[in-house]
């Protein structure tokens, strides 16, 4: 005879969208998961700040309470979906430490104390997991942690904002500016009122941050990741952009590169890419994270990057996972900072770029902007002279410059340089490149 | 002061072109191996038939052994990559049995016999992985074993055979007939000198069978798969899908159906998969399997299907996380068949259809057929007529008719009638529809 193994408290910290269908699925799939841990999932409560707030009936309403600390102190397995960093850290640092297992969706306490978080896991030997803070149902967090814990990671390249990624995309099908995309995006409900965090590439920037911290076995944080947001990007841009076979996407890039110092380095910044790279056909506001590695080659995780279902899905399956853990022991990976490797500056890194810049119709433009960009050190691959209905009139035409790979450093010195020159009338725009 | 843990006894059976990348990979990363693990992994023999053949020099020669059992059985982990049923089959029970750990890349041994397995691991409490049995790098069984585990998983569609994948694309993108482009495959060493397995699907049903298990916590085999190969493509229907904004893929599909039964189907065939699918950017010999969920919607996974760095990648990352268990305790999921779904019969799955066929240009025709269809119960979603310089002459016009969802019992019957009517001089094709 089997003794039906003890219950799981499962404590839920937060009650949005999110924890609303987090609920749902726990309610629904109630013997399923049962089946799959090994032992039933008991919701113990659920903590919110105000009780008596209007809620999804799927909620039960005898479960809510303001007393998050005896809730998070008192369960086997903690869901932290309160956002924002207090009192998520205090929370989940007094669940961790009373020996309960978390799982949290919440990117930016992890970007910020990750390894306060991490170290209290490890102290009490249970599990800190968290697939729903990146990416929000691609599981691109246990792919990096866990598939390629084998392989050595050289690069990552996601779009890993939903909201930037749709407002890019339909500037491009519809080829209306910035403000008329970010307003359906409102309006849609794909950006907040206030779209900084998205638009800034803020939001990308912590989860960039999150991404390198596996990917490189090193420990990064917010600060270490150099940013540009969507802002500045035109109509104009996009459409010579399609023009050249490229789209723009907003990018997280965590590389490491070996040169006169092994380190790695993490941007977030709109770039051009191919269209034949799979990352430019993710559209609206899906997520979709490329990763390459020594071994296994180039690897891509796409899914949904939002939403309540999808993003409650990730959180669930981590529950699982931890869950069954408590059921069959043993632990979770732990934090992995190994390798320590430092952040390289912006002369320790090279991209490929490309400058557009409007120039006098006249002989001899060619070969001054040519001989202004090889005085600084930069060697240029193409050069396309186009007659651009937008901007070019009778008396200018339009030059793009494709360069080999340069350092930051070089660039801004050759763009500074090109647009004092008497050759340019005016310096367009300047773009990474990525994914050739 | 810290004792260093003991190193981990790792034996390697078999030592072909992944074994061999596997030994490459375990010597170039050692201490890093050993950071993410918590102890050092060390090779404790490899088996193989032949020690004195020509092997790649990374391999070490005083490691190689005959005596497979010997070393299956004194080893903390044992990976085995000899494929086939046996010795294998035996050599794997003999590990697990010893309390030995197990990753396999044997989709073969998993398909027929991997109940047997999951029961000997378990009753032994160790973990038995396989990764690399399913489309080589790409981390779609951890995907849905571990991230979809708190969620409900409705359809699986897969690309799982580099092969047939190649082969489609070269017969697209050069016109050249199923022969050539397999000549090629060949030639380029991504199809065998006997292509069987790869073209009448065998090897993708095998996957499917694996994937299927796991996606439905079901139990499902090879002889559960209905499968069909891409031998009887020809340019013409290539060029006909094309025309129509489709590719033919060889697909896996697995999916639960809540009919009158709740149960589930897998099979193996090519379909026709509309161009904005995001399977139908999957190029070459890459493998991707595209995840449908209540929860999580649609996710997909992606890489290198085959290949001997990308497989041996697939292998260390569950040799890392198995091990990381021997060191920290713990158990990986058991096998997970809960659900015992039923196997659905063709008269109770429903897909689209497209048949393509010659039909004598004359007036009242297309009623004729249209009557056909109905009669069979099969409801007409559009009919195009097209003037098809490769089949139709000048008395000739070419019908597709695509229809809504019906069963495989009810199409067939359809066919039957209409190559059977005068109205149709021949049934060029009768293909399924995907991803719409």
């Amino acid at each position: 005879m089997q003794v039906a193994p003890e219950s799981l408290r499962v404590a839920l910290l937060g009650c949005g969208t999110v924890g609303t269908e987090v609920v749902r699925l726990v309610t629904s799939l109630g013997p399923e998961l049962t089946s799959r841990v090994g032992a039933p999932l008991e919701l113990s409560g659920i903590a919110v700040r105000d009780p008596d707030a209007a809620r999804d009936p799927v909620v039960p309403r005898d479960l809510l309470t303001t007393d998050a600390e005896s809730l998070a102190t008192g369960a086997d397995l903690v869901i932290e979906l309160m956002g924002g960093i207090e009192p998520a850290r205090s929370l989940v640092l007094a669940a961790l430490r009373s020996g309960a297992s978390v799982v949290t969706g919440n990117k930016a306490l992890l970007a910020a104390h990750g390894p306060e978080l991490y170290e209290a896991a490890d102290a009490a030997g249970v599990d800190l997991a968290f697939e729903a803070a990146v990416a929000g149902a691609v599981p691109v967090v246990r792919g990096v942690r866990e598939s390629l814990a084998g392989d050595r990671i050289t690069r990552v390249l996601g779009i890993v904002n939903g909201t930037t990624n749709y407002v890019l995309d339909e500037m491009t099908t519809t080829g209306e500016g910035f403000d008329v995309a970010l307003g359906r995006a409102q309006d849609l409900g794909y950006a907040e009122a206030d779209p900084t965090e998205d638009v800034e590439g803020l939001d990308a920037a912590a989860k960039a941050a999150i991404l390198a911290s596996l990917a490189f076995h090193t420990r990064v944080s917010m600060s270490d990741v150099v940013v540009e947001g969507i802002r500045d990007i035109t109509v104009d841009d996009v459409d010579a952009a399609t023009r050249a076979g490229f789209v723009i996407k907003l990018l997280a890039v965590a590389e490491r590169r070996r040169g006169r110092r092994d380190g790695i380095a993490v941007r977030v910044n709109p770039v051009l890419l191919p269209v034949s790279h799979p990352l430019s056909s993710v559209h609206g506001a899906f997520n979709a994270v490329y990763v390459e590695a020594e071994a296994a080659g180039q690897l891509m995780f796409y899914g949904p990057g939002a939403g309540g279902a999808p993003t409650a899905a990730a959180v669930l399956g981590d529950v699982v996972v931890a869950a069954r853990r408590r059921v069959l022991g043993g632990r979770a990976p732990v934090e992995s900072a190994h390798a320590a490797l430092p952040m390289l500056g912006p002369d320790e890194v090279r991209t490929r770029y490309q400058m557009r810049m409007r120039v006098a119709d006249r002989p001899g433009v060619l070969s001054q902007v040519s001989s202004i960009v090889a005085e600084h050190g930069v060697s240029i691959e193409t050069v396309r002279q186009t007659i651009d209905d937008e901007i070019s009139t009778e008396r200018d035409a339009v030059l793009v410059v494709a360069t080999h790979k340069a350092t930051e450093a070089a660039l801004a010195a050759t763009a500074e340089a090109l647009a004092g020159s008497d050759a340019v009338l005016e310096m367009v725009s300047v773009m990474r490149v990525e994914g050739e």
